[in-house]
């Protein structure tokens, strides 16, 4: 936790925060944190600042907060990932959410497993946690949007035009032609499929919806490796 | 498993594979292939080729085998890692490893907590476990060496100078100056500290040997994301 995280309801009425639970727990037996310490602090949607601890017991950490800069900017990219299986889906939001994805749309595919889509992980707080870990990580306070697509044809079709107009479309595919991409600076719609692969009908589907298939080497990475691989080859 | 990784030990007399355990476990419950079917199977140290499935049952799956290609090319990369808490451990050898790196140094840091040193996790068998896991990923055979360096200051003084004689050497830095640089062609030595970053003495010791600190970015990543995403910057 390189930045606690706050929301509105941290703060008590004379404008300082209260603490307990996670954060509480992480602070005296991580950062060992002292009276009269400082704390990188961040306010979620808004700016990061300093908290100075005011008390901090067993119960309760109290600080005083100030905020004076900018949150990192965001990766002008939306990830549109095949949903993967329920104990990798939380590594991967952590690590996007981590390297400033804002926007992230966990779609079907022919190769994601149904079950996966009925796992507890994606109840909307269990699917908020790796969000908020992630932003702890990376200093950030802006949440990522999550969409979830349990249909793949009608999300391509209907929704995904809109969605993906303007921007560098591409889709990881292990038997494309075309090498990824380096250095971007525009917005970037980026699909990566399920174990497996996407079947021909997806890349078909996404191809007419402008998607450009990119290989990404010989070596077929787990999808938790190969998220933070191609963002940061992208930009 | 993208690949089922062998060895000398899994070859009867007659040239034939033979595989229980883990092995024949994943090929039933998730390939679920069936007599006749081919699977993708890669010699440690060796060549790539086919298995056709002879015999398949509870106890024992038999192949027949034919290598016909080399494995994919290593990445020209020395990775110099503070060792990580041992569940992360796991995971960044398995993603490097995809990647093909093909030798990473366990080094110890100020920062490194010492009960890690004493972590099961770095026992030969076990720290094995995470390699083969990550060559039958990427479709690999050639297993990486691991290097354990429990003191830092031998190991940069004495070591180190040769390990990473005519390379590149950066180490990952969250105060550098100088950028990540990008789509190398040479080999590199590349150094990443443990959470909280390198010492400014250990930055110096490092820097005395040639290495640039470099800097990744204003977003503080953990570092089984941080190694994909380098690496995939650099080459």
């Amino acid at each position: 936790m390189n930045l606690i995280l706050l929301f509105n309801e941290d703060f008590t009425d004379d404008g300082r925060v209260r603490l307990a639970g996670r954060r509480l727990r992480h602070v005296l037996d991580v950062h060992r944190a002292e009276v009269g310490q400082e704390l990188c602090v961040g306010l979620a949607g808004g700016m990061i600042g300093r908290g100075r601890v005011r008390r901090l017991d067993n119960e309760t950490l109290e600080m005083t907060v100030a905020f004076d800069r900018q949150p990192p900017r965001p990766l002008p990219v939306t990830l549109l990932l095949a949903l993967p299986r329920p104990k990798v889906l939380k590594r991967v939001l952590l690590a996007a959410t981590s390297m400033g994805v804002k926007r992230i749309v966990l779609m079907n595919c022919f190769r994601v497993e149904k079950s996966f889509w009925k796992s507890p992980a994606l109840a909307g707080d269990r699917l908020r946690e790796p969000l908020v870990l992630g932003l702890e990580q990376a200093r950030d306070t802006m949440l990522p949007e999550v969409l979830l697509r349990p249909r793949f044809k009608p999300f391509v079709e209907d929704e995904l035009p809109a969605l993906c107009a303007d921007t560098t479309c591409l889709a990881a595919h292990p038997v494309a032609a075309a090498p990824c991409p380096r250095d971007l600076s525009g917005p970037v719609t980026l699909a990566i499929g399920p174990e497996g692969g996407f079947i021909p009908y997806e890349i078909d589907k996404l191809a007419e919806r402008g998607f450009t298939p990119i290989f990404l080497g010989e070596r077929i990475l787990r999808v938790e490796t190969a998220v933070p691989a191609v963002l940061s080859k992208l930009f």
